[in-house]
């Protein structure tokens, strides 16, 4: 009845990445046939005070990164924000799954109620391990995931939810 | 190092369907604001072929209610899809959480390796239950509820990420 924190959170960010992946891969391509500068996607945002598709990406990244580093106490690999293409961001996405790939189940022993202190909105905070994982990193991940995603579809991108997932 | 499959499904769903009706609340007002017929949020789509605002809520609902139900034996409880309003979409969220109250740890008994059934693109398809709710059913759970709040925000709503983790 119960889920090892690694089998909560190490597959599903390489799984999700796998497909963010192939979700970038898609739009660069469309981009090229439908001939628009590969910026218009990267640089677009749903609202004028949300992030740009890059940043999305990285976002996601951080979370994908940052979280098992976290849990299984270790440090938080320092990416440099400086993608500029899609090319860049699939590097830092096989950077993120690469990193996913060293850690294994015993790297997250107790680390469902070690407490992790983090920063957010300018505050110190203190969270149990599954809280964090569950309660903060996961939306936070899925939530930049999904709106990358709905920045390409709403640019005309074929794609469809079966990508996103990872089906296929 | 281990959490429940109750953990991992029951109290996820019901903290973030809590802040999709924060989301749904702060649009609504805002459409009474801005002197914008609600209708226009709630049929709203980020492109031609994805779901509006209402299905993008039903379909999120959908998961909320299914998974714990398949997870624990139970049979899911039956929606019309009849929503046609913002408080037509609370009473959706409200009786999704009240049927997720009903789940206790117990229920989730064994769920983790039980295999669950399933039809997924007019295929029968068979998952283990942790597959099924990590890699099935957060996904898609997250991409909607998350489609939602783009929608709304695309659409000039006032809100924060912090709404839509539910952080406050």
């Amino acid at each position: 009845m119960t889920i090892s924190m690694y089998e909560a959170s190490v597959p599903v960010f390489s799984a999700r990445l796998k497909a963010l992946s192939n979700v970038l891969a898609t739009a660069e391509q469309n981009a090229l046939e439908r001939k628009i500068d590969p910026q218009v996607f990267l640089t677009f945002r749903l609202a004028p005070d949300m992030y740009a598709l890059t940043r999305q990406v990285q976002i996601a990244t951080d979370h994908a990164k940052g979280a098992p580093s976290r849990l299984a106490r270790r440090e938080v690999p320092k990416y440099e924000d400086n993608e500029a293409s899609f090319a860049d961001l699939q590097a830092r996405i096989a950077k993120t799954t690469t990193h996913l790939e060293t850690f294994s189940t015993a790297d997250f022993d107790g680390s469902d109620d070690r407490m992790i202190e983090l920063k957010l909105g300018g505050r110190e905070t203190t969270l149990s391990g599954m809280q964090y994982l569950l309660h903060l990193a996961m939306p936070n991940f899925y939530f930049h995931i999904t709106t990358a995603y709905d920045i390409l579809r709403h640019n005309g991108v074929p794609l469809g939810k079966a990508t996103f997932i990872g089906a296929r």
